[in-house]
């Protein structure tokens, strides 16, 4: 494939190295300031590109937006957080006429994870949830924006449910409307989701595992990888 | 609820001990030898009890099978491991006069496991999968009837699954056919199951903990409470 | 052994039921209410009882204080919590008459993980820590007072510790003396206790798991059966 | 620090990137074939290369041996696996004129976990002993050599130790010696190692994740960052 990136930060250089590495080409570069060194050419608008397959886009919506009210035709891979609405309202009316893909967490194992945890909720009604992340010890939000994610998926099966941050000093018994959040930080964890499900007697826990940022980088190569082939549509990992 | 229990192992033994608590009444058990004492009255067949709810079997087929062609009408909640066909066989041709529910294993858990493994095998079909149990140090079998289960069920979904019970002077690559199968042993574990999903820098890990076998007890008791309110049918953990 | 018991609650009921399946005779309890039914004699003071080899107490500072005032000879192992100082500063007294066994906690494997512990943070002296607890969804206290043990050895090695219970909200980077504290509550879990050390792409991880609160009394039976065998002194799990 | 790389495979690779990152230089590299193209200077002994503060070795005997017999002094971290007595016997002669460090895993959390197992072994006598190491599906030795020094350890404080690497159709109960071993493959598992401990009705278990090959690249710079401080003698991680 012939990528265009979109941004050139930290996470759209790994999809470069890796992009390269299974043998695809990057063709350029859109950025801000065209005129900075990089290693490949920059653009300034998608339309400029004359041979690209794809654009992968890891930037915010201040780059974006205004790319996106350009006139141009390719596919689109789309990860950028933020402005989540308005994104997905100009994607979708552009999909009438490129196949467009947006997540806004790229990673294809949390997106499963979020499809495993729609079929555990149900079943295990009567057992109590606590969600558990763990990242380094440079993260300054907590929790996670995938813990969230997470909480937002048990909440829409579970609709009393209440987020927990604290117990100490509490002293009153848990109620089964609650669902305790626990925020680990410590070393350079790249990220750690778990989902425990306390019955009588039992448990059963659900633990996403992430070993290195490259799964971002990788999973929207994936997407782009099978965008190619797709018709004019507007794609999530649910129906790619 | 009047239980009667067919059989009075240790398992039903606890099915009273819990039932009891419950405010639930044992008014029962069938067992091979009425004449020997028993804490509750002894009856050689389903009939002879005039007023029950629903009976409990933790029993075998020896015992279990004769009193199917007994003429009767109780709700039954069925246990019995060993010729399951011929089992399965009675029990649905008895339905259609009383409900009746089977499972090899009690332990709702367990079964919700099941479940979860259908919605995560098709959902991760680039992931290396590896199943690992646990259970106390008298156990002699390996692995565990709950694992070949969890296995039968992967299997199911990735029909060239091969199990590998031992890497050890192999000196192979992992195959992506290859299921490993680790039999933990040690200490008084009640048991644990434990299914790895392993792909490109991220893994997805769902394990199952029993803390005590009351769980398989309070499995068939909760079937009981439901099934007393359905109307004449074959039950499984499916359909309850 | 014959073994008095002191105080008859829930853990002492648990030690008689254990202690007897091993063999041992329970040949009174000391209760406060004498003319109370329980299921062996009843005893006001230590010395009102003959033939016994050793006493197990799960009572309470009321009952055992004045208890320890008493003129007697008889090994004890004593669990009450609450007044430390001064039961351990009574007993060190007794112990010069007779073996005596003190400990907060009868679980070994909990005073097995503080001694790992100890021999754990100072290798890892770069490593971020994380406490978690896990516990059944009746429990109104939190953190458990095991972790808070956990956190005391940790403490005790390294002086600038902050103890740190809701990073919700919080947005600042952690500190490498930020100690995390997470109580989980759910189900029926009898006990888990997990720390965390996370350093630069590695994390060691030492997790207890309690599955049953026989792991108290077996303790206590333990203690008893190596203390009769002991000369005068006053024991803890470090001498015993 | 100015450092000469004895070998440039994956490793040293690994460790030249990550010591430029830190602030130091990498001048020069010692290679069988000086004249392939290199990023860095190349070398063909020790001695050739003027100004170095110490040399990090990740290479096999065949380059390094030979090295070791020539004249020179400068502080040595070496990594090679294979023909350990021959090149300790050397290494140990040289310390007399340098400082030398030596491990045949640079991992400093590795080490600590066989330190924590030498403190936990002895304290848990009636536990069973249970090990298990996860690595990716490209790896064709199992168990992992990390794994076997784990079991050394273990087997030096339990000399009756016997290795069960399948339960598999075995149908006999465990013994206290058996020592299971259960080798995981799957996806890009960098490396995990459990040591699991299971007694009666409690069970520990300690835990150390790789997250990335950089430990062993970290684990050798940061020997190095110590060792150019010490006088000559024979280190490894016990008393560096």
């Amino acid at each position: 494939m012939k990528i265009v990136l979109i941004g050139y930060g930290a996470m759209n250089q790994r999809v470069a190295r890796l992009a390269e590495a299974k043998g695809h080409e990057i063709v350029g570069v859109i950025v801000r300031d065209v005129n900075k060194s990089y290693p490949y050419p920059t653009f300034e608008r998608i339309s400029d590109i004359q041979s690209a397959d794809v654009a992968i886009d890891f930037s915010n919506p201040e780059l974006l937006l205004p790319l996106l009210d350009d006139d141009f035709k390719l596919p689109l891979v789309i990860a950028t957080t933020g402005e989540k609405e308005e994104i997905i309202n100009k994607l979708k009316a552009l999909s009438t006429q490129m196949p467009v893909f947006f997540s806004a967490n790229m990673s294809y194992g949390v997106h499963a994870l979020t499809k495993i945890l729609e079929a555990a909720v149900p079943l295990l009604q009567d057992f109590d949830i606590e969600l558990t992340e763990a990242h380094h010890n440079k993260k300054v939000d907590a929790p996670s924006g995938t813990l969230v994610k997470l909480y937002d998926v048990i909440e829409s099966l579970r609709e009393q449910s209440v987020p927990i941050y604290d117990r100490h000093e509490n002293n009153e018994k848990r109620t089964q409307e609650e669902i305790g959040i626990h925020s680990v930080r410590g070393g350079t964890i790249v990220g750690q989701h778990d989902v425990l499900f306390a019955g009588t007697d039992e448990t059963i826990e659900i633990t996403h595992r992430a070993q290195s940022k490259d799964i971002f980088a990788n999973g929207a190569i994936g997407a782009a990888e099978k965008l190619i082939q797709k018709t004019n549509n507007y794609y999530t990992f649910d129906n790619l």
